[in-house]
């Protein structure tokens, strides 16, 4: 890099190769057209844990489950994409989009890039998401938001993506006025959030009521 | 107990006092009359917990943010109430509360009964609650409910009346097709939960973004 910018400064070659390969990235509010990549990208990630066996989303189960309000209001989603060229700046009073570029040493090979494009006009790739939904704090008697899922494909990792996807809806927690953004990860994945100033609460464990368990419930005597 | 119910037999004591000390408690919905209470109860989980340093919620607070929507569709709150008397049996299309009938060995001595009594011109105490809100499982594309708070005031625990109402949030979740519920809750408590069935996710850690760490992103170019 440092080559390519003393390159650059004596015009011995052209600005756009002499910064590597420079991409956009945009995070925007998803919205109800973007079902098919939602659902891509949660079976992608379903894989990536190893827990397809888990995995019944079906593309109608998110439409009529998502996007039935306001966002921020009940399930959000955002969308990361990534173009080679420059995103058009907009303004939404929902969601301004956030958008951002990268100088990279090597370009991004995505073997998947076909089944992640919106639009086939365009070279704009969908490489991740995040989901969220409101949550409560009894003890602060304000709301915050809760992160679900959030997942970047395998050829944008390691490249500050996942950390814009959480800033994204940290940005939004305290636009709200929100007192907290919460989620859960896999004690493996603790590293990368420590990086970011995360609080990790050691001792506290998930406890769930899922499938026979749960349904058995309807059965039993209060 | 046997030695009461022998007693009962032969009628030579009057059967109220046969059968120890009959109670009932019952699970209902609140509403906005019942924040006070609400609020004294979170502040008691507070004391419990020893996090009153954490603890800014105001019944004014309370108020704004609770019972804005239909139950269930967002933060939705259950009360327990416990009582001398029968409760009379109503129904509603909501929420028809649960009612149960306890024999105990030794009444109950609540100190603070006269704080948590919602009407002087009976016996009916609150002894507890439980918060909550509906979630989102991607890998399932349904809804699911999340406890944020479940609490039983110190006199009345080691009654079944933690899992009365834990049952009241997994029977309602069946009634409304929900997949799951889940919860956080202190490695100490496990213990309680394991013996209902429920399932702790051990690899799993609560990341949380709150305070001047969470402002911070409000700064952050992204």
């Amino acid at each position: 890099m440092a080559a390519a910018a003393a390159a650059r400064e004596q015009n011995t070659v052209p600005e756009t190769s002499a910064v590597g390969d420079p991409i956009f990235s945009r995070v925007r509010l998803a919205t109800s057209s973007d079902v098919p990549f939602i659902h891509k990208l949660i079976y992608e990630m379903a894989v990536f844990e190893g827990q397809t066996h888990l995995f019944s989303a079906t593309e109608s189960g998110l439409t009529s489950t998502l996007f039935n309000s306001p966002p921020f209001q009940s399930v959000t989603v955002f969308l990361l994409e990534i173009s080679p060229s420059p995103f058009p700046s907009t303004v939404s009073p929902d969601f301004t989009p956030f958008v951002k570029t990268h100088n990279l040493d090597l370009p991004i090979e995505d073997p998947e890039r076909d089944n992640f494009t919106p639009d086939i006009s365009n070279d704009v790739v969908v490489a991740g998401f995040v989901l969220f939904f409101p949550n409560y704090l009894g003890f602060l008697s304000t709301h915050g938001l809760y992160i679900e899922d959030i997942y970047v494909r395998e050829p944008y990792r390691g490249k500050g993506f996942g950390s814009m996807l959480l800033s994204a809806v940290a940005k939004q927690a305290v636009k709200m006025g929100y007192g907290r953004i919460e989620w859960v990860a896999n004690v493996n994945a603790l590293k990368f959030y420590e990086q970011m100033g995360v609080r990790i609460l050691q001792k506290l464990r998930v406890c769930r009521l899922t499938g026979d368990a749960l349904q058995a419930y309807d059965m039993v005597n209060i």
